[in-house]
């Protein structure tokens, strides 16, 4: 997909959502475990109460492994119901891959080529050629972590050596791997302020932006400093949307939640002239 | 598995190998496509012949997962393969997974609950709640990247803010999160000359050392700077060993391969006084 698409999608839609499909099976509706595979059940749901509302799903790769071979059944099922009934929607693999070369090659092929996602979460640690494998997949993506909306971020994230943080090296090192049709970053929502840093750095790529609700991120603070002429944002939310619900209407109590935050978007996809 | 068990096995084996099962579907041999699981039975085959001169086995999951369910499946069967017929043996999840906390927490469920890993190996960029929630199981492992063996590492892992390189950082601040007893660190092969400055660091962990062969780091160089009074290293070689054949004999060459490299593992802890 491309960038120009992505970018119709938000205006046709009035929204930057990504719905992040963190489907733990320990927290969905019961009676869905009546049904042969509960989290796809789930999944589909969510999916279609949802697709005018968002523009991308993010399954995140965990919730999916941690229950097993099936689980990466019920991965590709999911993938497969998203790409054949919203083919315009943008799908994130969340998977935090990132390895030598020759591994990351594999990675890209199970993301790319076994399964249909439109981009992979990457992990920039082993640097250059643990993404570059990614990145030869034309029309897919990569959305490299800079900036994370942990914790733990504080470890590592912001060593600085001659003035530059890690993050903001991770920015500028990796614009010669990839451009803005093929790279996105992610940035935290609960670091909204950094955004502007990160702008300066980073004026027309793409930003996946997760931490908004469960985690305390704002999301005008987040448009505020991260928006451009182009949107330009990606922001992400889990759980405040797939678990609004717990009853049989969960899935309606799921479009609620999603059309709060597209409305907000709406509007500040307006304030800015976009739409 | 404790880590007295992992060095009673190096002391009864003469041997600090660990053989990386990156059992690339393309490259295992053409006869092995007539079984139902072609990259099972290439496993068998690999672990039968070489399970008195390994003491671990590091499946590479991005060579499973390119082959989407049917991979992870094989997957899982190799686990208890091995599990089943080498109890005695550590088997590490080479994911290089690692996310927020919430997330962690699950792919820590899918290597340790679901499938039956001893230790899994873990990316540090996104910091301290990336990494406990695999500590939190008793008797597993948590392998965090620290100075890897591709060209890559440079990219990053050297940015140095008050003389403290970001590998070290790593080092020194993930002590508090994890000890001896469930944490090691992987230092690449290719770079054997710092394991000196790690070893200054982290006196008594294990670590895990791949690039030997194909990637061309030197077990001498390993061992001379990295091994400890309780050996404290595991070295891995994937496709040295795994593709050493090609034919119906290739678990023969397999073995010749792996007794090359565990002679003169032997040697060298003889020079050490280990055994």
């Amino acid at each position: 997909m491309t960038r120009q698409e992505i970018f119709e999608q938000i205006r046709k839609k009035k929204s930057f959502l990504c719905v992040g499909l963190d489907s733990d099976i320990n927290k969905i509706p019961r009676f869905l475990y009546d049904t042969s595979d509960p989290v796809f059940a789930f999944n589909k749901e969510i999916v279609d109460a949802t697709h005018d509302l968002a523009v991308a799903y993010k399954p995140n790769l965990a919730f999916y492994e941690s229950m097993g071979v099936s689980g990466w059944n019920t991965l590709e099922k999911t993938v497969n119901y998203i790409r054949y009934n919203y083919p315009d929607i943008f799908i994130i693999a969340d998977a935090k891959r990132g390895d030598i070369g020759n591994t990351s090659h594999h990675y890209a092929r199970a993301f790319f080529d076994a399964l249909d996602f439109d981009a992979v979460t990457v992990a920039p640690y082993m640097g250059s050629d643990s993404v570059k494998p990614f990145l030869s997949y034309v029309g897919r993506w990569v959305i490299l972590l800079a900036l994370t909306s942990n914790q733990g971020a504080n470890d590592f994230q912001f060593l600085k050596e001659d003035n530059t943080r890690l993050f903001e090296k991770v920015i500028t090192t990796s614009q010669s791997w990839g451009d803005i049709e093929n790279m996105m970053y992610v940035v935290g929502a609960t670091r909204a302020e950094m955004l502007k840093d990160i702008r300066a750095l980073a004026p027309d790529h793409f930003l996946l932006v997760p931490g908004v609700g469960a985690q305390g991120g704002s999301l005008a603070e987040v448009a505020r400093y991260g928006m451009n002429d182009q949107c330009g944002l990606l922001v992400n939310s889990s759980r405040g949307i797939i678990f609004a619900g717990e009853g049989k209407d969960f899935a309606e109590k799921t479009r609620n939640a999603a059309l709060q935050i597209q409305s907000e978007m709406a509007q500040l996809l307006a304030e800015k002239a976009i739409i």
